[in-house]
């Protein structure tokens, strides 16, 4: 579990919502997404639009995401995310996302990234890359 | 695993893309949830917005989703998706998504959900209910 | 022209963009929306959510949205967004927006929202009420 | 007034609408978006995707987007857009977009594009090109 985390706070809004009165559920996926560009950022102090000039990267690229709702979120509620890398490997890693609702746990999200880049033989494919002990001890 | 399965196929919009050109993956889960909608509503043969009064529940509520995403997706790609309950449970149950684009798998997304109602004693609350044995001998 | 501003600062997501690598112009929409919202709570002192409890409205209901493109806005750039309603009207209002990304003028917006009530003689239906003198008072 | 007109019918999705139970605004402009592409894509029988390397163009950039809400559309409503340029001018032309709630007008919409390339001189920047004759005799 790398020790590096990156919080934010923000408010529901009502276009999140959907007519239960509750945050429609590919909202969270956004939310997460958006969460997991600025941990990388932040730990890494290189903006995210500069991912690729830096290390050659086209991105984080997502594989896997997955989430659990343990209760709703409504329009005005104040949400924190709370999110980390929990495993690097080799070409891979997971990022954690805990949303909570006033303090209380809601949403428990998870996605798997690769390090992302250019076929050498072939720049229409995507393949992965090792990701540089650099990135990974910038988490530590 | 139930065998009533729901297909549906669409093109994929520019407004579904991201800046890598491929489809945003919280756009996947949108196209989950309106393919379980679509799978109640045609194994019932009731309009989704009529499952309040046929069942009495408030909905069809989400409580777990993931995604696993093989091969991404790309503006005016044709996609196809074949959904269906892979288990049900007493008061809850899995719906399976599978995406494919031309042909080839590419995303398989899967959903936990629950036969929600509201709390007699606070109707404020949401709670769960029994699936109706008709409800679920709908989908053999 | 009502004094009062509601201004707010943000940065652009990667979602929030198409394969051309700029803002998709419903996510403007989206951007307004909320900002209008902030700008009545921030105006009355009163959370979005609880407007009807306070006025007896159901919301502050769109009917009619415009904006004008002069400049796009990338994948982490900075935007702030300056609303206000430029006329009170007896059942209705305007809100103007003005985005700018790196203090240059890049989106226009425009909203005519209504005050809206439900039917008394039929609840199922909308219509408008007159804005309390009270209400207007406060952004000026 | 162009004479070649694009329409599509579709449902209404749970993930359209808001609190109020009723179709999201900036979710119109995604609807109008996807059936401006629709119609140049059917009017010059060249896939959407392809538009660059049929025409050279980037794309047909918006510059501006309106919409007229006369009528709210509810999850599971049946929808119709009727979708049309109104007027092709040198290097813009607009777009009118019609959409009916079971075949009561519900919402009108407007569009200025405009036919844009990369600039020769400075390939970061886009500018506007002549729209070829060609192109708008398809539409009549």
């Amino acid at each position: 579990m790398a020790s590096f985390t990156f919080r934010r706070q923000f408010t529901i809004e009502w276009g999140h919502c959907d007519p239960a009165g509750i945050v429609f559920n590919p909202r969270f996926f956004e939310f997460f997404d958006a969460s997991s560009w600025l941990l990388f950022e932040t730990a890494l102090g290189v903006k995210a639009q500069d991912f690729p000039r830096a290390y050659g990267i086209i991105g984080i690229a997502l594989v896997d995401a997955r989430a659990n709702f343990l209760k709703p979120a409504k329009f005005g509620d104040s949400v924190e995310i709370i999110s980390r890398v929990s495993e690097f490997r080799r070409t891979s890693f997971d990022v954690e996302h805990r949303l909570s609702v006033n303090g209380v746990p809601a949403v428990e999200g998870g996605e798997s990234r690769v390090w992302a880049v250019r076929d050498k033989n072939d720049p229409d494919k995507i393949t992965t890359a090792p990701i540089p002990p650099e990135v990974i001890a910038r988490f530590n």
